[in-house]
């Protein structure tokens, strides 16, 4: 426990020395000026990060570095925004020879999200009806995992089923697990001490508070903000190498 | 005269060995089921394709290699959506810390196009009021000249001004000129003799027919199409190398 201690508070001093680290309260208010101030489009937008994040898998989990004979991944995707982030994900992971098969137990009502969804669908990505509660056949059939599913919107006193019951699954599969923007099922502003246990993290845009307390690899991904907007919320971003999306902090 | 037509058909004959070139028609049918079954949506697609155009041309012009003080850009864009792939890639140009400047004398009324155009002014990208007629000008302040002007799907019959001086001023400047999808005027099925003559093509997606009389460096950017697509269509697109969204033929 006291070494846990140590590592997350050099860990946090790390963090704090090279890039700042966003609230709740200010990702929403930066994404509300995309919104409505610069006009970004919520499809450009999730677009650009489902891109980006799977850019990053790419990195963290090369093809060539892959177990199993296929280069199976598993996408579980939430109801709201981080879901759509995960189907794009998905779809450019396939693009990129991968096989993703995707999880999506409640669909959103959103024409915006249903578009996501369909082009994942005529793509011929295989969706689950449902999650296998035997977590073996999870590790047995799939290289890792991606978490594409609470965001750092969620209220997590809401979280209901089936979500409660995918994150008890999680907390017990063996495979990797890459989480999208936040862990889901941490709250973004705190560390998390009894959450799921991602091996990758990828946040957009900018890490959330929750990330003083992740000790895995880490990368940040999206790499569109206006310059005046970065010094605005004063993120301090590091230089992104080359034309890339993404970077490992 | 001999010599450039025996240059051209080996470059037709090498182009239709490796991959298929698209008519006007077919790319237009071939994007009418994007959007109509895929559900694409077309803010999606001109982000996709405004991005990989911005990654090409750091590729055709490193920052390192550019002869100007300053890596100014000049990025016309037309009044449709060649024009708004050109704002998106002035954008990513600017994120990637080249200096654009954007003439855009025939702003589009919808607000898809709007919005990309406000990204850019809410970004500072100057926008030019009138293009210099003294092509010296030109010369002296940019390292290159972005062609978005006209897309395949232009009737070439209804080409007025401002655009046919743009491209009058566009056959004289000294700089290189890198085209957006087809080079703006060029008949998008047709080998041209006495058009505008860029340094650099884009291909979107697929190569247009025009592309057979195009000697300079090619590049194929977009890399998104399903794979079922590619076969409907017979693409026979080449292998990209690891995540690039472009290749260089």
């Amino acid at each position: 426990m006291y070494c846990s201690q140590v590592h997350m508070s050099s860990l946090a001093l790390t963090l704090s020395l090279s890039l700042s680290l966003s609230s709740k309260v200010e990702m929403e208010v930066l994404v509300t000026e995309l919104l409505k101030d610069y006009h970004f489009g919520q499809q450009q937008l999730i677009e650009i990060w489902g891109h980006a994040c799977a850019v990053a898998i790419t990195k963290a989990y090369p093809l060539s570095s892959l177990s199993k004979k296929q280069p199976t991944v598993l996408v579980i995707c939430g109801p709201e925004q981080n879901g759509s982030i995960g189907l794009v994900c998905a779809r450019h992971l396939r693009i990129f020879e991968y096989e993703p098969t995707i999880y999506y137990p409640k669909r959103s009502p959103h024409s915006l999200h249903q578009d996501f969804t369909i082009q994942c669908e005529k793509m011929d990505i295989p969706f689950l009806s449902y999650l296998p509660t035997e977590v073996q056949l999870i590790n047995d059939a799939y290289n890792l995992v991606i978490d594409s599913i609470l965001g750092p919107e969620t209220d997590l006193q809401d979280v209901k089923e089936p979500y409660s019951g995918i994150l008890a699954t999680l907390k017990q599969v063996k495979i990797p697990i890459a989480s999208v923007d936040v862990p889901s099922g941490w709250d973004s502003d705190e560390a998390s001490t009894d959450g799921i246990n991602p091996e990758v993290l990828i946040s957009l845009m900018a890490p959330k508070k929750c990330a003083t307390s992740f000790s895995g690899k880490h990368f940040l991904a999206g790499r569109f903000l206006p310059y005046d907007m970065q010094k605005k919320y004063e993120l301090n971003l590091p230089e992104f190498p080359g034309t890339e999306c993404f970077i490992e902090l």
